[in-house]
Formats: C-alpha cells, sequence, structure tokens
C-alpha cells in the first residue's frame, strides 16, 4: 500500500487509480489499514464537500439501473462528475459483480467523469455502510460532485443508505389492478422524493394515475402536518421523461435542507448520530439471537409463554438475564462486570 | 386475600366482588400474590375462552369513551357480557380514575353486565400488560364473552394492545384541509378495521370522504398483495350509524383469523411470543438509557461521531461494550460471566 500522503495527493488530484486504492483501504478491516485509513479521511476531511449526496431505492423490477445510468448520464453532459456507489450486505466481491455493475450502467461506466463502485463485501450491514460511507468521501474528495447510493433494499439497507445521504430518492411501479404493491414497510417514511417509473408508452396512465394515488397516501401517511412532503414524479429512463424533474426536486430538497436550523452540516451529524444508535439496536437484536444461553432457554420459554403458564414479562427477564451473562462475550468486552 | 380456590369459585360464579379482588391480585407484583395468581390463572385456563377481544384506539378527539359506551350498550342488549380493560402506562390509580372511566362511560357503568376497569397503574408497559392480560383472563373466566381492550394511544401502548386482542379497531376522524392528520406512525399496520367516527350533522360528507381516501391509502400501504386489508367504515356515536357494521367488521375479522392454519389458538399463542420479544427489545433500549458506562461515554462519542472523526461502526463497538458490563445489574442477573 502507498504511503498515505501519496495516496491523499493521488486522490486530491482525481487519480482513478489513487482513488481505487484509497478505496480499498477504507474497504479493509485489518487493523493497520483501519489507522491509515483513519489518517487518509483525516486529512481528506480538511476540505469540505458539498457535493449532493442521493440515495436511491426501489421496488423490485421498478428499473433502478437503468435509471441511474440514463440520469447520470444527464448529470455528466450538464458539467457534473457522478460516482455510484451501493450498499448490499448480501453480496460478495466474487463473482463479477464489478463487471455486473458496469454491464448495469453501460452508458454511464464508459464515462471518464462517472466512477461506479460496487457494494462491499459483508455479511454485517454496520462494516458494510462504514466502508460505503468512507468510500463517500474518497470519491467526494476526488473532486465528484454527485454521489448515488444506490440500495438493493435487502434487509435495514435503505436505513443505512438514508443514514448518509442528504435525500433519499424512492423508484416504484405502476402496477395493473393493485397500483403500487411491493413498497416495503417503513420505507414511505424515510423518502424525501418519489418517482413512478417506466412512465412511458401503454403504462403512461396508469403510471401518471399511480402517482396521484400516492400524493395522497402519502399525505395520510405524515402524522406531522408541518412537515414536509415527499413530491411524487413520474419518470422514465426510456424516453427521458421527467428525468429533469426528478433531479430539480432533489435540488430543491437539498436547498430546503440547507434553510434548516444548523444547515446541511447540522443534518449530516445528527444523521450520523442516528445510525450509530440503529447500529447499536442491531446489534443488540443480533446477539439475541447469537447468544448461547438465550438459544438454549428460547424454546422453552415461547412454548411456556404460548400455552400462557408463564407471562411474556416473566420470560423476557429471564431472556435478559441470560443474555447479560453472554453479552460481554458477544461484543468482545472482558466479560467482567465492570 | 381469601384462598384461591374461593377466589377461583367467585370468579367463575361470576360474583363482581370476586372477580375485583382476583383483578388486586394479578395486578400486584409482590412474590406471594404473584404466586397465587399464577396458581388462580392455571385453574382459570382450564376453562378456554371463546370471547372476542377487541382492541380500540384513536386518534385525538376521535371519540372512543363515547364509541365504547354506546358500542358496549347495544352489545348488551344483545345478549352479550361487555368488560373494558384499558392499557395506559402514564395512569396513576390515584386521582379518581375509576370515577373518570365510570364517568366517562355513563350508560355503559349501569349496566350489571359490563365490567369496566380502569387500567392498572405502574410506569412500565410491560407490567402494565403483563396485569391488563391476565385481567383479561379473569373477566372471561368470570363469563365476560366480549372484553375491549382501550389504547391511550401512548408509547407502545398499542403494541401490547395487539399483543392480547383478536381484533384491533381503529377510529379516526376526518379533519377539514387536511382530512386524516394525527395518525400514530406505524399504527395502520397493526390495525385490522377502521372507522372514521363522528360520521354526523355536518361533518358526515367529510367522513365518507375521508373513508376512501384512507381505503385507498391502506391499499398502497399494505406490501403483501395477499394480506388482509382492513376495511374502513364510517361511525356516529350520536346517531348509531354504523355501530352495527364496525362490530360485524369485527365479527367478520375474527371469524377469518378462525379460518387461518392454527386457528384463533394459533393466533393467540404467535401474539403473545411476539409480545414477548418486543418486551426483551423494548427493555434493551431503556438498559442503553439507564446503563451509567454508556451514559457516561455518550456524549463525547456522539460528538466524535457527529464531526466525523469517529465512524458510527466503531462507537456502536465502544458503546456495546460498555452496555455488556452494566447489563446484569440493569437486568437483575448475577453479574457473572455465565
Amino acid at each position: 500500500m502507498k504511503h498515505v500522503d501519496a495516496l491523499v495527493a493521488g486522490v486530491l488530484g482525481g487519480r482513478r487509480r489513487d482513488v481505487a486504492r484509497a478505496i480499498t483501504l477504507v474497504e479493509s478491516a485489518l487493523p493497520e489499514h483501519r489507522a491509515q485509513a483513519r489518517e487518509l479521511l483525516r486529512v481528506l476531511r480538511e476540505t469540505p464537500s458539498s457535493s449532493v449526496r442521493v440515495g436511491i431505492t426501489g421496488t423490485p423490477g421498478a428499473g433502478k439501473s437503468t435509471f441511474i445510468d440514463a440520469m447520470g448520464v444527464r448529470l455528466i453532459e450538464r458539467g457534473h462528475r457522478v460516482a455510484v456507489l451501493a450498499i448490499d450486505p448480501s453480496s460478495s466481491r466474487t463473482g463479477g459483480s464489478i463487471l455486473g455493475d458496469r454491464t448495469r450502467m453501460a452508458q454511464l461506466a464508459m464515462s471518464d467523469a462517472a466512477y461506479i463502485r460496487p457494494s462491499p463485501s459483508g455479511a454485517h450491514l454496520g462494516g458494510v455502510a462504514r466502508a460505503t460511507r468512507e468510500t463517500m468521501l474518497v470519491v467526494e474528495a476526488a473532486g465528484y460532485d454527485v454521489v448515488i447510493v444506490e440500495t438493493v433494499g435487502v434487509g435495514q439497507s435503505e436505513v443505512a443508505a438514508a443514514g448518509m445521504v442528504d435525500t433519499f430518492l424512492m423508484l416504484t411501479l405502476a402496477r395493473s389492478g393493485d397500483s403500487l404493491q411491493g413498497i416495503k414497510r417503513g420505507i414511505l417514511e424515510m423518502v424525501d422524493v418519489i418517482s413512478v417509473n417506466k412512465c412511458d408508452g401503454d403504462a403512461e396512465a396508469e403510471a401518471r394515475v399511480a402517482a396521484r394515488e400516492l400524493t395522497m397516501a402519502m399525505k395520510l401517511i405524515t402524522s406531522d402536518p408541518d412537515a414536509r412532503r415527499p413530491p411524487v414524479l413520474t419518470s422514465s429512463s426510456v424516453t427521458g421523461h421527467g428525468l429533469d424533474d426528478v433531479w430539480a426536486a432533489v435540488v430543491e430538497h437539498r436547498a430546503w435542507l440547507e434553510t434548516q436550523p444548523g444547515g446541511l452540516e447540522a443534518h449530516r451529524a445528527e444523521q450520523q448520530v442516528s445510525w450509530l444508535w440503529a447500529l447499536v439496536e442491531g446489534e443488540l437484536t443480533d446477539s439475541l439471537r447469537r447468544s448461547p444461553a438465550v438459544r438454549s432457554l428460547r424454546a422453552a420459554l415461547e412454548s411456556e409463554v404460548a400455552t400462557g403458564e408463564l407471562s411474556a414479562l416473566e420470560a423476557s427477564q429471564q431472556i435478559l438475564r441470560a443474555l447479560a451473562g453472554d453479552l460481554p462475550g458477544l461484543v468482545g468486552a472482558d466479560g467482567a462486570g465492570n
């Protein structure tokens, strides 16, 4: 690995090879790499970025890759430099996912002003998200002023993406009969801009109806009457319809964030703190599954609670006591009650 | 306290004084009372109940008490015996809440076929819910064949109620301009029947529009196309409009549950197991707030994560290690790592 100073110079100079090396460094979990990565990021952070960070998620079949391809090319034509990162905790680096990403976004991949990076591999969302966030800082330092973070919609990957982008865009589809099925629980409460995609040809009228219905649904879902309501647009990567409007809505949402108390920086700081607590709670839930003491009690307690022999409250106390014994070992603490 | 056998006989005989005594017993958290309560419930459970368990929640001002009063009287006229319980973790027994409940449901309170019990007091939802659930078993054994569990919508009280009833009914209101504001996040995903209440006089047309909009919103929210969609009705406690339809929807939902694999019993058993894990997770979240070690780290770590000096992942690991040291003391375990 190159010396950190040389790597910093290369990244700031926008050299692709050094950008790739820096990303490999921040993706690594090896302790010596983590120390170097921290030093690298400390220097890179000295130049604050004003890039536009957009998260994109989509219901299955909504045409996310084609949309990013078409939108990315359009942004590059306007003078932007576009990085596309991904959060996919289920991905494995082997198996040609780089080739996969380049194929999925064929036009964008050919441009010198685009940088496409597949998801870092890893079974744990926390590690994947950490690496993606730090990769974002690297590509921003290298001069990419639009960063698109794509999420596959697996597990909590949207929560991770929402914790690192300014604006979260959801693509969805009109489906005949059942208009908007397939939207994951809780997603609508996270998104800032919605577009009903594939609004072209025979599907156009249906997409417009779906967008109207979704606009009304968003009104009902928003519990705070003063909260900002996500605009619902329509788009087509084939005809280009709506792409400019979607981008305008992204830019407008970001401008709105800047008018909030503390501006964009305060928003980004809060996001990271929320993500910290989401990680803690996620790990605690996970430790319940991994604790040998909880596992050994689980079936018997569930059965007693199901039949009513034991109250859920009393069973929960037994589980918590079991977890308390195992938790130090599960999270790498010293195990003493200090 | 009467001997448990005598109490069982009194409850099964439907004697109000013994029902009240049995409820006082199951509400108590004293170890000797818990032992007696467990014995009482063990005997009472030998006669399985086929009562209809309905949860009722409502947005503020939706007219819940008046609705329960009107619906309860109507059910009694048809030959039912109706118990009304409540889950309100914020309530305190002193301050006349019994009088309060009797005043809120004035007609119902006068009937011999009604039993109204205010929320058990207690700061912890787990304890309040445990007592309410066991109270439900007592009133069922005493012959009340409709049990209404009312929730105030504070904190997670709806989750607790949803964990013990067969059918969860939400009352909401049409509001001019902003149709259905005030519905709490996540509630729509829990409810089985919805009624836009106060559908009378000048508000009638608006309530009908709101019900149509909400029907469409429920279609969009349901992510599983095969899932049962909650019917959205309209009702008025003043004119009696819709009360029979709402009850028919409750009965129909319960009949639907009986057609599911395992029937009503399997559903009730699963609910209790889900509630067990919700209690465990709630207690873990709470322990993060109570742990002295986490509290002492919290501000510094949040600040480092906000500025980007430390990654959220690394900070989360420090918090988990701190919690691991304190958890045994917080959940009453012996503190050793066994």
